[in-house]
């Protein structure tokens, strides 16, 4: 199992996992924001996965993302594999709202994250519980 | 054929299409940034595409990345489709370096752009005229 790099275990909640992808929350209330990271050691781009790797990633972004429209009722989706300041290949997938606190523009760097408590973050697990995703596990990490 | 959205008309050059997206070129010298555009219409998010355009979508973005990760020695790919001023979707490839004008942030909204001149977009056309990408097909538009 490739390591998840610590900026991301630093700034992030653990969910679970899909067959190639972690799925981190990011803990920042801001905005519904989750991230898959394949498990997968030093791939930094998506055209760098193989045939396999790369279809499985972008079922499980297509799931994630249909999820996260339907629950979170989001006015657009924000998808992007950056990796300028985390190499390791991450996906972020965020809800946005015209009232959000970074709308228009893309969201790093724009508001300082404000941390989860304890009961939201329990509230965001039974949420993947219940929505019980193909082949998503859930687990602390 | 789905009309491309005026903003993206304004602020792009049209370098050629792919089987499933065109492919414009951001009319800014400050990154080599492009960006490929599905034809199909009324679509926002990459997971309402059925299967078949998924994986082609999947398939151009990866032909491109590496494409742009080779020819510009890149330091780091930037992928993203978010689409919160066009809602058209739209997927965005940006080869970032770290001395570029934005690093290590995203590159939207953080310096004005800067146009390329008739001999400099010409040196793209001929840079993609002789990559001789599978399938596309170079065209003004």
């Amino acid at each position: 199992m490739a390591e998840i790099h610590a900026q991301l275990t630093a700034d992030c909640h653990y969910l679970g996992r899909f067959p190639l992808c972690h799925l981190l929350l990011m803990n920042d209330r801001n905005y519904p924001w989750l991230i898959l990271v394949p498990d997968r050691a030093d791939v930094r781009e998506i055209y760098q996965l193989d045939a396999d790797d790369r279809e499985q990633l972008l079922q499980e972004s297509c799931l994630l993302s249909e999820f996260l429209d339907s629950v979170f009722k989001a006015d657009k989706l924000n998808i992007a594999a950056l990796g300028n300041q985390v190499p390791q290949l991450h996906l972020h997938h965020v809800a946005r709202y015209r009232s959000d606190a970074a709308w228009p523009w893309p969201i790093w760097g724009k508001v300082p994250a404000i941390a989860y408590n304890e009961q939201e973050l329990a509230d965001f697990r039974v949420l993947f519980e219940q929505a019980n995703l193909p082949e998503f596990k859930i687990s602390a990490g």
